[in-house]
């Protein structure tokens, strides 16, 4: 006998079944139908690009840790794509000729990421992205924070369950070269450093703020102008709020639908103005949900003509334990809406032409495989979550009849076949037991 | 300056812009709602897979060939999944325990296989699967043959232009031993030069015959024996006609379903009995779109339970040609209904407040971004697909009340803004010109 193969999926993938994947399906389909609302076209690309696109713009973590590569048998360097911004980008600079800027685009991709699997954090996971391409314009801004908020209320999500945290890279860096004097070739890192600020204790930050060559006249200075809220607004020098999307957009009615938080940076390197994220409120799930900004110039590695953007992408995994931790996930729907049994075997081809009906009037219906007991048979409805099973009995059937039984009262009538698409179709719109 | 990348996607591969992805999703959509209506529940598995449930099971071709192999970070050695039945058939296997056998199952995955870009053939496409798990009853080809004639009838296409071709490899088997008189270890071979049958001239053929040691006198026996139809089912042995699905099949009311054709074996070696495809009947386009069979033991690898199984796999890439061959392919569906225009900067807040009472009356409404001249504004909107322009303007504004242009008529009337959601639906629901 051959040694049998393990059955659980790779590590940080997932299996997901029937029940499960309607789950994600329902949770997913309320998201297409608001971003569609809001004239966004769905597009899609390749799962396999270069590698090289990422090394140049992902960020060091993606593109030295967490890729994963292959050389195809051509030689080609490969990547599965750990993001879908370089590929929307690359499209994009591919058809600058025909497309009328600026669009709006959106899609639903698989992305692979080699982490360590943790809660929220998976090697493969789905996740919608949301981009409108070619606009400087801050109402780009509100407009994707509207979105927001109508994507969450599609999910069930009240106001008190997450925020929309707002930061800005081009006040960031103000703070930080204007106010707390960090020198230009310290600027990245210790944009890396304020990242991680709600990560790590106040002694480790100061720590790294030490090895950055930070006083601590600085590191302090820096603490208290991010943590004064709105006083950032007014630290600023005139010509830097000026350039601020972030800073029209607090000085508008659209306010009100953001947090302004000043130590939101996000990690990907191509953002360079407006930053922001969807983050959990709840107390034992505290994370990002959505995570987005602006980017000047995303489609510079593929073209010279800059192409101005403002996008955000959302996660299947960190999405499904937000609406588990507040009891929003939707409950799996069942399989099927009625089953067709047939008493005896040489009614087989009779309780199939019935299935037949009833799926032409859009009832998802099934029909016994194998030959077993009529009780069998309608316990396996149950465990299908069916409402109905009809039973194509011979009396009934001579008199061109059948049995239509509600599964919920277990009531049972003889009903004509002509009436029988009807008959089923308000059983199944009667309110669910 | 630096040097800018390539644009093009990886060979082999895609890029789906927003009207492509719209037909995609236009011709899928249909069938998945077919699918569904047999009461098949969707599931989902991982992209990457451990290597060896491939080389183990796939065939030659698929293991050493055609798959995209690579080895993570701890060593483990993982594959892009080239199709979809080794991960369900471990699905099937991890839940064993949980499942009521038999399950109906389908999918919507993307599979990569390392091959020769052709008409009809990438190396990155998403193929619709189909299952049944755990019966081994002929009423399971029954289902699959009216499931797979009702989604070609989804997709709009008449029976002149596509053939269900199916033939047994239990029947071919017994010909090749019982008829032809081909030695138990040449069966694997001669199978496979059968599957060639029709890709390949006479001569050809008997060349590779030879080459398999078959003499002239066998090779036209076979020849003969698989061409002359139906008289096949009387040539085998009662006992092999017997264990045939086929045979019984086409002795069943079932039969004006199906093509019996002793020739089609498919090339995968986990199936065991019935074969068969969608063939296009198109002169320009003949090929298979759909293939399937019958597997006896197919989640042998990972378990000493026999689940026989029974199913088919249809791709996007030659689901498209054919669409496209018999002019069945659907327009791309517009972005948006609606484009609410504000006339004047000051006018945007308004503008977009009336956005959003469409988009909550189901309308997809875009709001323009940057400040553009109303004539550009029309005609991004007539780009867009749009059908249906509202014009915010001052003095309609002061009277509650907004412009609403019919871009197909270009008619134009002063509607209150009490009344915008239903003048503009009922615009929508007006045929399109």
């Amino acid at each position: 006998m051959t040694d049998l193969l393990p059955t659980t999926p790779y590590r940080g993938t997932r299996d997901l079944l029937p029940q499960q994947m309607s789950v994600r399906q329902q949770f997913f389909h309320p998201l297409f139908e608001v971003i569609e609302s809001y004239g966004f076209g769905r597009y899609d690309g390749p799962i396999l690009e270069p590698a090289e696109i990422y090394e140049a713009k992902s960020g060091e973590e993606i593109a030295n840790q967490q890729l994963y590569a292959l050389t195809d048998r051509g030689g080609r360097r490969l990547a599965l794509r750990p993001e879908m911004t370089p590929s929307a980008a690359r499209m994009i600079a591919r058809n600058l000729g025909s497309l009328q800027l600026p669009v709006r685009w959106y899609s639903h991709v698989i992305c692979h990421r080699y982490e360590r699997p943790q809660r929220g954090r998976l090697r493969e996971h789905w996740q919608i992205n949301v981009d409108i391409f070619g606009s400087d314009s801050v109402n780009s801004e509100i407009e994707l924070f509207e979105l927001i908020h109508d994507m969450m209320g599609a999910l069930g999500a009240t106001r008190d369950m997450w925020a929309l945290r707002v930061g800005d890279r081009v006040l960031l860096e103000s703070i930080l070269r204007d106010i707390v004097k960090v020198p230009g070739d310290r600027l990245a890192e210790v944009s890396s450093l304020v990242d991680r600020w709600e990560k790590y204790p106040r002694e480790k930050l100061a720590e790294d703020a030490e090895k950055l060559s930070l006083t601590s006249a600085q590191f302090d200075l820096l603490a208290e102008t991010l943590g004064s809220g709105d006083e950032v607004l007014r630290a600023v020098p005139a010509e830097v709020a000026e350039r601020s999307h972030v800073v029209r957009l607090l000085n508008s009615e659209a306010r009100e639908l953001v947090t302004f938080d000043p130590f939101i940076v996000r990690g990907l390197q191509y953002y360079t103005g407006t930053v922001f994220e969807v983050f959990d409120l709840h107390p034992e799930n505290r994370r990002a949900l959505f995570g987005g900004g602006r980017y000047a110039d995303l489609a510079g590695l593929f073209t010279r003509q800059q192409v101005p953007g403002i996008g955000f992408a959302v996660g299947d995994v960190t999405l499904q334990d937000f609406l588990e931790t507040h009891g929003l996930l939707p409950a799996p729907r069942p399989q099927a809406d009625a089953v067709v049994i047939p008493l005896g075997e040489s009614l087989t081809a009779e309780a199939r032409r019935m299935a037949g009906v009833l799926r032409r009037a859009g009832v998802r219906t099934t029909t016994p495989l194998e030959p077993r007991k009529l009780s069998k048979e309608l316990s396996a409805a149950d465990h299908l979550g069916a409402r109905v099973a009809v039973v194509v009995a011979e009396d009934e059937w001579r008199r061109e009849a059948v049995l239509v039984k509600n599964l919920a009262t277990r009531e049972q009538h003889e009903v004509p076949v002509a009436e029988l698409a009807d008959r089923v179709t308000a059983v199944l719109a009667s309110p669910a037991p």
